[in-house]
């Protein structure tokens, strides 16, 4: 499958190897023009993470792209020693 | 950034084209060998989706994979018309 081929081809930097992170991509392909639920999405799911593991704000990093129809929501999470 | 070009340059067939979709990959480095949360994540992360939109559980197709300290969930959500 196409995207785990991507995640497992991606070399690790020693900086990312020392640290313990999670990775998350929502991609949405809409047909629609309502409104964006991925911002409400993005909140729940670090909710839920929280229940599992502590995690910092400062170490979350987020990124919202729009391509045409294609809406890409990336959080890139630290995660405490 | 590596990851939203990998997205943008994904190629929809029409069958993709013609359903509002939604794709989630959560990717864990992980540095100990304690039980994984991934399940359960996968479990709230579809809990929160369905807050927004109405989900058939036979439109979801879920993947776990490991690759040495990595594990990557993906989830794939065909929305409903």
């Amino acid at each position: 499958m196409a995207l785990l081929d991507y995640f497992r081809q991606r070399k690790s930097n020693s900086a990312a190897i020392a640290k313990e992170r999670l990775q998350i991509l929502v991609a949405h392909d809409r047909r629609g023009d309502g409104p964006s639920y991925l911002p409400h999405l993005q909140r729940d799911i670090l909710r839920v993470i929280r229940k599992y593991v502590a995690i910092d704000n400062d170490a979350v990093t987020v990124n919202v792209e729009r391509d045409g129809s294609r809406e890409i929501l990336e959080l890139n999470i630290i995660l405490p020693d």
